[in-house]
């Protein structure tokens, strides 16, 4: 499995394409751009969709369903939104086909051309809010708290399996709101469940903050966004959430007779991740043996692999194993035993180790003996003997200890990777080396764009709680009062 | 709430769509024919997920994402499949806007035009078997058993919320056997698990059946389906199970090689269930004062509501409601306590009662003096005055028996309203009546199309291990051995 594998230090993006299509995650299909995610990818994104649900609803929140389709006319009602979208809208023209004049092909149908050409939602928001005009009269029917799991399509001209795709799943959240106040509080709770979820069940460490003017969504006032960092040293967005102010209310004539009585447009935030998720798992943990998944997305946590060379020792392995697999999943871990015949215990060795499991647990004939079990880790890859004998409790910690251990190490690199920067020279340096570097910015919307077009490097976050400091921006050499956030990004 | 709600004499299917809208489960969007799923309603159908969903994975099944994008040169490689759903494609030509040239407004930018056209899926078979040609070449890598949860466009020219909206949610079962014997057992096995989703969840009584060479899927063997009976005597499709041969294997040329090292084409199936459960639902049980929801499917199952004129009383009926809630909920029940002072208990009333919570409890200051609690069903419109200590023993009881009830009620009402006739003016008495009317037939696709050109009955199945018995077409009076279900049908 893990034969001819490209690692890290040859080349990283190969070594992520391999790793995402031989570990069974996704692969292209014959649409461009456009990706199969396999069972074994899917299982992770269902883990990750279940535990950010509950987090979603245990906040209050509830799901719903919105088209597919919107109406191109819709699309032009906020104006920066428009314009941050049409470049890369499908769009629906035709509603049928027919048999081609030589009878052997099927071709549009030109009889069925729609009046108005519909565009496959590459977000929400429009069709959302016209759908809020009619729900909304009074303050009474205020806050509205809505997510929605589907899929949304962007035509990128270049794509890679889950962090850039034509059609992706995502989750979107659109709530309205009284105040001003509200809606921004409601903006930086869902940062906060989206930091707690990459840290606590991706083990990847994030940090919050604000986008840059150049960098928000279009159509929101302000984006906050989770910037997490990669193993090359670039920067990965794995979530936003935007405050839109009254813009959408505005484009869409969403008002509500206040408490007081008065008319008032009402206030809107936006917030979603992706499919993308799954790109920043794989490339902040992986390494040159394969995925290393967290123990809280793994679809398997624990493998057990039998070896033997007769019969009837598989079948006393088996009675054991059968146990010691009951014992685990009373404690609510996931076990698989591979008992397959058609394939040798070191080909399954690296298969597991290749997918990420966890833990795998190999037992023989003499361990059966001696009651004990051997144990190894995936993300230090140590092994050790261990009495098989409560061995249920040892695991449920390891899980945990794996857990911690994971986030740790990647916390730890991102320590490492961090630079404080002071002058233009060091800045390209440290770009070109990777990771995120902190320096000095004018504030303006050309400084940025310049230091982009030169280095390829963006702001990817003004930190929340940011240190307010006097410096110099490292390009302009303008007065400025705070760090913000540069790296290059996927 | 339900004023000026429409009777089911009065006019059916006006009373299906008011009480569709007006219990919140779903509405017309601004795009023709596709709904906004609300969500009361989508909850319903999140119940409906997670109940399928286990079921399918206890049976071996894995979840998967194919592109939403069909090539249209896919489409044309089964001929029977691309005839059945040329008609209703909705079809992607461009994938870009841009600003029209007085810069007012946004229209397709013609340079952006697609090479080959993309069909958004009205099902997925032809994307998926192209994959699977990807992933099989040996008897090891068979059954491949895999479903996807999604979303589909079929261009419907008349559309009715949940039960024909040109995009709909569902499931798409995909699997791949070695055997024609395994397939059809795959086929039978799927068929038999939405019947039980049907009956023991939805609450709704099902034929099992095949279908006719006329009202098969455009692509299979042999359709399998469960077919319900609604209240107005109409027949309502639940569910389909597809063998589909080799024909999809055949279109995209899918062999593995054989145990025997032979090259074979793979056998197929596919099944489905989609958001049209939801008009089954509605339409099977509601009545005149609203919905009627199967407590297992129904978001809140149990409603607390307080009686009370002074804040003090509401306080101590808080405290009182606080733990029969928490004793409730320690039992898996999900129970909603209401105590809004914005509207009168006579109104929360009518508005739990419109949205079918199975059980209503209503506690006032004198209740708590006699330790006593008011309970409503919402099947049986019956309330009993019950002691409070116990009544959470009590309610589980009787969610079990609601559930059952309402089934059998069902039940009662389908047989009551099938019948059997052997002459034509009866034949054609009964169908205007409605219900399902068994009569025997002559195997001939001319009279099955015959029948419905003149009835607009349908035959809804062939019953599984249908009695064989002499008897002579209604229509035609050609020899038949055998009865088939005939009925009107949404």
């Amino acid at each position: 499995m893990a034969k001819n594998f490209t690692t890290r230090e040859e080349n990283y993006s190969q070594w992520y394409n391999e790793l995402v299509t031989k570990a069974d995650l996704a692969e292209n299909s014959a649409v461009r751009g456009c990706m199969v995610i396999k069972p074994y990818g899917y299982a992770i994104w269902e883990k990750m969709q279940a535990a950010m649900d509950k987090m979603f609803k245990d906040t209050g929140h509830e799901n719903a369903y919105f088209p597919l389709f919107i109406p191109k006319s819709f699309f032009n009602k906020e104006a920066s939104h428009v314009k941050g979208f049409a470049k890369e809208c499908a769009v629906v023209t035709h509603y049928r086909l027919k048999s081609s004049e030589d009878g052997k092909g099927i071709v549009v149908d030109e009889d069925a051309k729609l009046e108005e050409e519909l565009i496959l939602r590459p977000t929400s928001e429009t069709v959302i809010w016209d759908t809020y005009r009619k729900w909304i009269q009074s303050y009474r029917d205020l806050p509205i708290l809505i997510n929605q799991w589907a899929n949304v399509v962007r035509w990128e001209m270049r794509t890679r399996l889950f962090l850039r795709t034509t059609e992706f799943l995502w989750q979107e959240g659109h709530t309205a709101h009284e105040t001003s106040e509200e809606a921004v509080e409601e903006t930086l709770k869902m940062l906060d469940i989206y930091a707690d979820f990459a840290e606590n069940w991706m083990a990847v460490p994030v940090l919050k903050g604000l986008k840059s003017p150049v960098e928000k969504f279009a159509g929101a006032v302000d984006t906050y966004c989770i910037e997490a960092l990669m193993q090359d040293g670039k920067a990965l967005q794995s979530g936003t959430s935007h405050f839109l102010g009254q813009n959408f209310a505005k484009a869409f004539d969403v008002k509500y007779l206040s408490k007081e009585n008065k008319l008032e447009y009402v206030w809107a935030t936006s917030w979603g991740v992706s499919t993308r998720l799954m790109g920043a798992l794989v490339m902040a943990h992986s390494d040159d043996k394969g995925l290393v998944l967290p123990p809280k997305l793994a679809p398997i946590q624990v493998v057990i692999i039998p070896i033997y060379k007769e019969p009837d020792q598989l079948e006393q392995i088996t009675e054991k194993v059968k146990i010691i697999k009951e014992n685990l999943e009373t404690k609510d871990i996931s076990v698989k035993y591979d008992d397959r015949d058609t394939y040798k215990p070191g080909w399954k060795f690296s298969e597991y180790e290749f997918k990420g499991v966890p833990i795998r647990l190999a037992i023989g004939p003499r361990d059966l003996e001696n009651g004990s079990i051997e144990l190894a880790r995936r993300d230090t890859l140590k092994k050790e003997i261990l009495p098989i004998e409560g061995i249920e409790n040892v695991i449920k910690k390891l899980l945990k200890e794996i857990q911690d251990n994971m986030f740790e190490k990647a916390l730890k690199f991102r320590e490492e990777n961090t630079f404080e920067v002071d002058t233009w020279d060091e800045f390209k340096a440290k770009i070109t080396e990777g990771g995120f570097v902190m320096a000095h910015w004018d504030g303006t919307p050309e400084t940025e764009l310049k230091i982009k077009e030169e280095t390829k490097a963006t702001i990817r976050t003004i930190p929340l709680n940011n240190p307010q400091e006097v410096g110099k921006c490292i390009y302009s050499g303008k007065p400025s009062t705070e760090r913000v956030v540069f790296a290059k990004a996927y």
